[in-house]
């Protein structure tokens, strides 16, 4: 704790975009403007890489008009980074921080930009510069530790869970057309995402039938025998994959060589989802194909949860709040509370603890088949994703009277 | 025109689905449940080929709760098909409806589907069974002739504007990353759909920078040297492609062959998008990747158009007033009034007009470049999606001043 009375703040999105980003910049904005102590307030462009350029914007000077706006705008406004530091980055870092008198940093993002930010103020502490760092969670991934959960990830869980039932009524309308369906979601090594897709199940019937993790190495054997399985009970399988699933030996599904050659003959990365079809059709002769929503999943502004966005712009502004009171080299976290109704506070973990560090998806949120969630899972995510998925009315079979 | 007193009525719906497909059924229902003259309300489980089976549910013995919901409910309620009549199946299909002296059937599909209904009244009609028969459009594809548009087509129009817009700004956050973007869109060998990634397009800058239509024959070079162009002026490109592009050979990009084998050696169909993304990094050296939502497009409930799903109703129900009137061998088609705004009125047009009859993307409604829409499309295809596609905030480039 080192409190510093005043100085300029610079708030940086790192990082894949999320739909609700933007949220934790207003927030930190707002927090920034309300207080007398802080004096500039700069956006860094495209992360530590632009300000490594001295690419840096003024928040304070912008029409007022656009904080309200960019609750509702997907993506990172202030442009993101998915940068490497090199040598020699963190010194120049620091000497830009002392050149614009920045004094209190907020930096939004996921492990990496956790990293970034912990290192770059230990840069500053050797070379005596006072700062103030607060990372701010966001990631669709919610792989982050010590965080009940992560901005970000309520909206692209709601995407995914609404594109399984919604694609899943195609599949049923002609159950006969492409039997199979598989739809591949993001979430990195974790499969929070991939199990995201579970919340609109309320039946056995109900999909995904079977969700393909990263956590849990993928066997071609086990996987065509439970597809042929739901097939012969309801006559179609919808099979949820995330991207980064692996087989035994640790490979990629879809990764070169699995794949074949490319029309140039390079070694084709199909995908997990395509190989998964090319999988089904090839072994059990079953008509399939695969939607893959790619970035609508982090960015469809029809998707966003309005629990998880007021959540982002919390952690944006309790990072500012934290700065202000002295607070450094700490992320914010998000704290569950489910009494009486579910609802979040706030509360701070060392950067050191979470910079590279990955939280997977617990075994206790898997069945036996470890190919399905529990209910622990959905009362978990549920929650987050601010609605119920839609359970889709059918019509009554009540059978016409066979007239002869 | 031969005015039938009174009989039963079958509804069935056809073809591909659509998120207001079943609009439509309730329209139909609801028309047929106000007249004295309509006895049997039957519904067809899974179009023509469940009919042959005789596969009837009773729909005036549903609870009335079921139709409001029904609106709100993608897909075809009923079940669809995608079924080539055979031999014998349209003297089968003569002898059920005379037997549930069925005298009216709406058939909600698209060009396939007319030609169905019509095919079936020649069958009655050399049977002697006296039917009315009235076909309903319905396609995502938009391709049905003699109607301005289809139903269906508007929601999923809705959705591709809405991704395109949605999926740049992850692109433009970190333009470094993977700078070339290809979604991939549905609408078979018509360029409609394709088309309608463009209504969110208000600048040049504005995805997308590239359409590739299913009716322009594909040239790589062409392709790779917009995609360079593009690239050196803005660092992204945007590419939106309908997944039935052929090459000037007439062969589907990332056909059989083009995209190599698979990884049990047979040739792999990897689709236009994946084909592109390959082409882009191989040929160009630079890092792309592709969404392909897949039946997302056609079923996202989030993304109906209240226009498409009004019209859909309504051409469900002037479909049963068509047929109480002695209407039969038609669809009902759509007709736009714009004065003093948007709206429309449905006609009637032959069937045998209609039938396995497809319309493509006029050439009026592309730029010279044949990559990229005119005014004139988005004044056409605007007022279907039910609004404007959101034209996000950006923050204002006001740089901090430089400090020494």
């Amino acid at each position: 704790m080192s409190l510093i009375t005043h100085g300029n703040i610079v708030i940086g999105q790192s990082g894949g975009a999320t739909a609700v980003i933007n949220a934790s910049l207003v927030g930190a904005v707002e927090a920034a403007l309300t207080s007398e102590r802080v004096e500039g307030i700069f956006g860094m462009r495209y992360g530590i890489e632009g300000f490594l350029r001295e690419d840096l914007i003024d928040l304070r000077r912008q029409p007022a008009h656009i904080w309200p706006q960019l609750l509702h705008t997907p993506s990172a406004a202030l442009g993101s980074c998915r940068y490497k530091l090199k040598e020699g980055d963190l010194e120049r870092a620091v000497e830009i921080l002392r050149r614009y008198n920045i004094r209190y940093m907020a930096y939004i993002g996921g492990n990496d930009s956790a990293d970034t930010a912990h290192r770059l103020l230990e840069a500053a502490r050797q070379a005596n510069y006072e700062i103030n760092i607060i990372s701010v969670p966001k990631t669709i991934d919610n792989d982050l530790p010590y965080t009940d959960h992560c901005p970000g990830y309520g909206s692209a869980a709601r995407f995914i869970a609404w594109a399984t039932v919604d694609s899943t009524m195609n599949t049923i309308s002609i159950p006969s057309h492409y039997p199979v369906k598989v739809i591949e979601t993001m979430g990195r090594d974790a499969g929070w995402l991939a199990a995201s897709s579970a919340l609109g199940k309320y039946t056995e019937a109900d999909p995904p039938h079977i969700i393909l993790l990263p956590e849990q190495p993928f066997n071609v054997e086990r996987f065509l025998t439970r597809v042929e399985e739901v097939y012969r009970q309801l006559g179609y399988v919808v099979v949820v994959a995330a991207e980064a699933i692996r087989d035994e030996q640790g490979q990629a599904l879809g990764a070169a060589g699995q794949a074949g050659l490319d029309a140039f003959h390079h070694p084709l990365l199909s995908g997990a989802a395509q190989y998964l079809v090319e999988l089904v059709k090839t072994q059990l002769g079953i008509r399939a194909r695969f939607d893959k929503p790619g970035d609508l999943q982090r960015m469809a502004s029809n998707s966003i949860s309005p629990v998880d966005r007021d959540e982002a712009y919390l952690v944006g502004e309790m990072a500012v709040q934290a700065l202000l009171n002295g607070e450094s080299d700490k992320m914010v976290t998000l704290i569950r509370h489910s009494d009486p109704v579910y609802h979040s506070t706030t509360g701070l973990v060392e950067l050191a603890k979470v910079a590279n560090v990955q939280r997977f998806l617990p075994d206790e949120y898997l069945d036996e088949s470890k190919t399905m969630v529990t209910q622990a899972f959905k009362d978990y995510a549920q929650p987050l994703i601010g609605g119920p998925v839609p359970q889709y009315t059918m019509l009554e079979h009540i059978k016409v009277r066979k007239m002869r």
